[in-house]
């Protein structure tokens, strides 16, 4: 598409909500919602690859609020700030007074005023990311309107307990042009398996985030694991109701070959056990070091019966034509490379290389995209002039 | 005011010693000076809420050079600097080479090439933070001087051993504020209190930096602690003669109840003993780690001794009309909340939440205020060109 | 010279090939590309000083790579990015993924989706960091060739096994400014010697970039160190050869005395065996911690054989008229202040203080250079614009 359809697509969808919002779910967010941002990412990237400046702030701060280690997703934010304008601050805990009890309410506020966005990463424990972030929503929304704070700095969800939206809607806009427009998904079968990796404790928010999304494309979504390894309760409630609404379907197997057998796109990749995973945050709760070993070991154990859940070279044959896409958020667990027995062959991943780094590489336009539409009133009028003033990223 | 207004009263002042100065100590400063601060950084307020960007600087650097942890103060200078168009770059003294015995001298220049600020934070030993950021300003003098540096930063004191200049500038802009001007807090009374904390060694830079300041304001200051809390007398000395050309008062009492009979403004707030902090200064010069440690225990036991010192209900009723204004620098040991026994009372602190919050709100802006006024040779004639120039800050 | 001037140079050289190309051995260079970058380099120092901003990027990043702590490199990096327009993004391998084994071709292409530049510091391993560099530079223009980069980040050899061009530039250019143009350098006398310092395992890189360069311009280059200091014989037969084309010399001894003997510019500094820094590389390789301790005593007691290898007063007598322009890269070991026997006398070293510093302040401005000229096409042309613009660096 060129910038004037990227327009016209955007002027025939109903998105204003987005703007001054969050985005913590994508079952949050409207349909037109989700494709007013998969089409402000492909039109950022167009103007990006045209070296037009896309700055739309001059000063401001990106806000990033990481508790888990992350080269992908850091990058990817600070990408996605820097290509806006905004300068990222790090708000890093072990440096700041956070860990000398400060309260969440005061700390949102107090990093906050000169702050347009935050992005939030926290997606260890069950059951508190997704509410931590909810809390942070709040206290920035109650100080911007007590007047402690000029903006109310929005929230980009980076990764939480429940959802990993920033990877599934740039796992879509990859299939979306892989496939040749959203339209051309539909029907398409999609299979999210899991597979044996060496490590445990793999969150839940990947698959969690592809079943809650893909069912919304009209897509066949296969969700497979062993027995033991289910996904939370309330997400796939979410997928059955939207594969309802889409034409699309939302099935269960603990078969990895029922899973691949015709599959169009196949994303195989380790979890672990929703039911482990609440343990786990209960035992950190409580403090319980000894349980916690006991937890891990019992997992690895359990994950190693489950050897033969591997995107190896037969698995994939069953796919269609034997040819399906395969997805993968990276980094994945390769056997034979970055481990002895892992979750997909080496030739498999070699063959992918190119269009997995592809996939990658919609996170940075995605999230930028989150941000535009939440901060900016009138989106096509503010691209327009960014395209009309046609200022050089780099003068050359 | 309006932008008029602040260009109107800049006018009237006499300020241009600022340009090419530090900011080290408030009372290094003259009350023109002071006041040149408070006004630019409203204006500067100002016109970011009306989204005019106030990016002065095309590139440059702000240096941060922080010896103690600090969310506050860090996301203060970061948004300070970004707001006037500078990028912060962390001297992190365990990353450098600091460290492996390099002189201050060669170090200050090393960061210094396109560095047209240097905030720094040292506050932990007496004697130490003050002159270190003297030594630093010594040295890229010379540096500017021997053609070594194109252009000499400047420092300002983001916390040290005897000012917290920045705090305690923001502290009295949000009391400017509140009461209507600065010629309105002639004859307030404002209580510096000592009070109660679980923890030990916070340091006298807020008491003094607020004794130092609110003397030069007409104020009726009185400092109060239990006996063998001294700040350093040199700094009451100041306090003293400020209130003598003021107009105002600076008493001193060892009863917390006078202290806040009456007074319009109280900052109930722990510190740690003048004499304890200079001990403490001495064995780590020793290191004598068993001599800190019985320092320590030697010191929780005194404050122990005095947790009737604390900002209750009750107290707070002696105050005028019950009403007094609640100041803190925070973060706040709450009882209840952040300890078990603490400087303030629960009830006390979330009535007050929203005004606490609002004085920490103007800290970025008295940073960029004193940036901005030591880095522009014609300050009105920028800030005219700023507003005329109506850059959005966001393009929205 | 005048910008002008800097132009008609410019104009004269041949130096296109350095667009979107890497810099990571100076002896992979041609003449006129060396010049060009001292030419373009002071251009920019030129503006700067004049207040004329030279930011080419509106948005885009620099990534920062380092394996080994470093102040100064780390400064003028940030800076030069700066400078440009670039923000910094660090690539700490402590916080990311790398760590748990993601191969080097991933990480390499998900840091560089915005990536303008990706200076690397890597100068540990004897046979190690230049490999690293060169196959950073192979994957992101894979990644580039593929598709999945918009742009190709060029790489900046921050310092690396073999060769130190952003310091050996400096110092160069450095030397340039002080005898009055780069011709004036001819037949000029430089002895790079070995030096005693108390700590042992200082990378090769300097002494080697130092005869790799200078050895280009028409020099006598004299290596000096005791026997068994040698450095990697690759870069000496680079030296020799370099020495026959330019009209200079390469000679060495292992006499410190005949190396000052009427020197015009001395460089004392001390530096690991390379034999012994192979050896360390391997007893890393195989996690051999007493081989590792047992190799650093021998290395310590070998040097403390040579602590008459020291820039004395008397060693500078021995130079041209006794007044020989004394290089380092800083930080040096100087007796009876950073430690009690070193490298340098500390009246030699505060005698030359200034220039010293001079010489260091050179770098930013390299390594921009390099940068400007690996991404801008038109480099005449893009630095005219910024000149004719004359957009101030800071509204003052």
């Amino acid at each position: 598409m060129n910038f004037n359809e990227f327009m016209e697509k955007l002027k025939s969808l109903n998105y204003e909500n987005l703007y001054q919002d969050d985005f913590l779910l994508t079952w949050d967010k409207s349909q037109d919602e989700l494709e007013a941002i998969f089409t402000v990412a492909d039109t950022l990237r167009h103007l990006r690859e045209n070296n037009i400046s896309t700055k739309i702030f001059d000063s401001g701060l990106g806000i990033s609020l990481f508790r888990d280690n992350s080269t992908r997703t850091r990058f990817s934010f600070t990408s996605a700030c820097n290509l806006l304008g905004l300068e990222i601050q790090d708000l890093d805990e072990g440096k700041s007074q956070i860990a000398h009890g400060e309260t969440v309410k005061e700390t949102s506020n107090m990093i906050s005023f000169m702050a347009d966005i935050i992005g939030i990463r926290d997606d260890m424990y069950i059951g508190k990311g997704h509410t931590y972030m909810k809390n942070v929503s709040e206290y920035v929304q109650e100080g911007y309107k007590d007047g402690v704070l000029e903006q109310r700095p929005t929230i980009v969800n980076l990764q939480c307990d429940i959802d990993h939206p920033t990877q599934s809607m740039s796992d879509a806009l990859h299939l979306i042009n892989e496939f040749g427009g959203i339209e051309n998904l539909k029907g398409k079968k999609i299979a999210m398996t899991w597979a044996y990796s060496p490590s445990y404790g793999k969150p839940l928010s990947v698959p969690q985030g592809i079943i809650g999304l893909m069912t919304r494309l009209g897509m066949d979504v296969v969700l497979a694991h062993p027995e033991g390894y289910e996904v939370m309760p309330e997400v796939e409630e979410v997928a059955r109701k939207n594969a309802e609404s889409s034409g699309g379907s939302f099935t269960k197997t603990n078969s990895m070959e029922e899973a691949f057998k015709d599959a169009d796109i196949v994303y195989p990749k380790s979890w672990a056990p929703f039911a482990a995973m609440e343990k786990r945050t209960n035992l950190y709760g409580e403090g319980d070091l000894d349980g916690i070993k006991a937890l891990e070991k019992e997992l690895l154990a359990q994950n190693a019966q489950h050897k033969d859940w591997a995107c190896t070279e037969e698995m994939m044959s069953l796919t269609k034509e034997g040819k399906a896409l395969y997805l993968h958020c990276l980094p994945a667990d390769i056997t034979g490379v970055s481990c002895e027995t892992g979750e997909v062959d080496a030739t498999v991943f070699d063959r992918y290389r190119i269009p997995l780094y592809k996939e990658a590489s919609y996170k940075p336009y995605i999230i930028a995209a989150m941000m535009f539409l939440q901060k900016v009133k009138n989106p096509e009028e503010t691209l327009q002039k960014l395209m009309d003033q046609n200022k050089a990223r780099l003068v050359r």
